[in-house]
């Protein structure tokens, strides 16, 4: 992704020296800074830490983190264990350590293979902003939810990686930025990766989507995914069904970007995917500060699933596919 | 509206030795507090303030701010101009003024007029709760948008208005909180209305409403409206065309609760109702502090309209309407 600061275009994260520096997620958007975790042990903290975040992102920080022990006086049964330890839900994370311990096991060399992953997860997200970018037309409004770009992807992005090569070929469009209650990955960060590329773009309440929609200001929605089931369901972040469903009464095209690896096929439908729900204090507070009525409570799903019915296509490094 | 702190009934609003006394809304739900205008100057300053806000509790002052100046030794033009400068755009301010100004120009007694004029805003309220209380029934989900509370109203509300007779009738159900971004009047101040009454009730992010409808645990909608059209179409909060269409989309009850002022048979349909848009800072700030990317713009439409088609019925003074 093209950091304007630096003039130059800068991945989520990479190996240097040893060591694994990454973009320091939790200080976005107001400061650019990089974290380097110099072994293993470091990286699993920088994971657990929310140094990095978004699934793939933090597959690939963990086959890195492999390297390192591989490279270093780790054992592979400790380095695996440190890293697996660190965030228990992204799937990414579990498939790189084991594509990572089985070659290690095998006496090959993990440290290529980890930077072969790490290529892999950027190019198949290079390929989805490729077979994604022809829907975007000049004068095009895309809206999009959450942030499923660079930051959770290494580089490129699913939903954002149309868009990135869309403006590296030339063309003007505008993107609405749902600011995505509770977390405000929409504000914080698909803003900042959009403002470093210079598309232009609005952040809205979540609440507007629909409004722009209805008024005929929006021509194409993208967004990402967490788990795409057999059936085309999906799962992604708390709020994507909502607007799904207000594009397809509009008329409106809905994409969803994801790599391959995200179908899980083993999954018959959305109706089995698991719901994770977090604590209230993100609904009730607001950076850190109370804002709610002090005795109420607040429920907080942070992924919700949409039925395949509402989805046009999905974009994946393939191309675009369209499930019956 | 039943305060816990005082244990007893409390309007937002009401006039006591020449001075209008005010719960403070400004600093809800952190403190309840009471704010007294001495004169028809300090409540034009107070509505200007936002101590007090919503439409018709806004109308209530004004009329109550008219007698204050009939009372004292206000000029009738220049009361009515006061208090007409302090916000521009809630029609039953000027309406109110316009009443007062006609009974005092007629030599009549304002400051009885005035109490008529709250007391019949507080019974519309109180009929609209008793119409719309019977669709609550034991063990049943509602959900709301924004505050059409008592705060908003001077006391019963529009839409809180079935789910207090409701509850006060001894029924059991719950309540299920947007926090309406950008302004959060859901988690400040609904949350706050039904703690205070003892309404079970959850906060969520405006983004999990439709994943509740999906799932099967809302039964029903009840919303306020700021105008009503001739053919049904309404303005209200933004966000909440997308809970009307979402709620269609899985077949729930979704009702409009509004005194018969509301409705606008001067205006055709929603098309021409004119959507305020506010400053970016409220989306891009929270409490002075920026949230989102510095050098992202924002949008910020407060108001959105939803076509007649997805309302169930208007609960209003005189009954549950519905347009053909």
């Amino acid at each position: 992704m093209y950091i304007k600061s630096m003039d130059r275009d800068v991945p989520a994260l990479w190996m240097e020296d040893g060591g694994v520096v990454m973009i320091d997620q939790r200080l976005l958007p107001g400061r650019t800074e990089f974290y380097r975790a110099k072994n293993a042990r470091e990286t699993a903290d920088a994971i657990q830490d929310m140094v990095v975040r978004g699934a793939p992102a933090i597959g690939a920080a963990g086959a890195l983190g492999m390297a390192q022990g591989w490279l270093g006086d780790g054992g592979l049964e400790e380095t695996a264990s440190v890293l697996g330890g660190s965030r228990p839900t992204a799937r990414d994370l579990f498939t790189a350590i084991e594509l990572m311990s089985a070659v290690w096991a095998g006496g090959g060399d993990v440290a290529s293979a980890a930077l072969d992953y790490v290529a892999e997860v950027v190019d198949a997200c290079r390929r989805i902003g490729e077979h994604g970018a022809p829907l975007i037309r000049d004068g095009c409004r895309v809206l999009t939810h959450c942030n499923a770009g660079a930051l959770a992807t290494v580089d490129w992005g699913t939903a954002l990686a149309p868009m990135r090569v869309a403006h590296r070929e030339g063309r003007h469009f505008s993107v609405w930025v749902d600011e995505t209650r509770p977390w405000l990955q929409g504000s914080r960060l698909t803003a900042w990766e959009l403002y470093q590329e210079g598309i232009e773009h609005a952040i809205i309440a979540d609440n507007a989507a629909g409004h722009y929609m209805h008024r005929g200001e929006v021509d194409l929605v993208i967004v990402g995914a967490d788990r795409v089931a057999a059936n085309g369901d999906f799962a992604n972040k708390i709020g994507t069904y909502e607007k799904a469903v207000v594009a397809r009464e509009n008329g409106i095209p809905f994409y969803v970007a994801v790599p391959e690896t995200t179908f899980d096929r083993r999954m018959p439908s959305g109706k089995d995917i698991h719901i994770e729900e977090r604590g209230p204090e993100e609904v009730l507070c607001f950076g850190g500060v109370g804002v709610a009525n002090a005795g109420s409570e607040a429920r907080n799903p942070v992924f919700d699933v949409t039925p395949a019915r509402y989805v046009t296509g999905y974009i994946t490094e393939r191309g675009i596919v369209k499930f019956p």
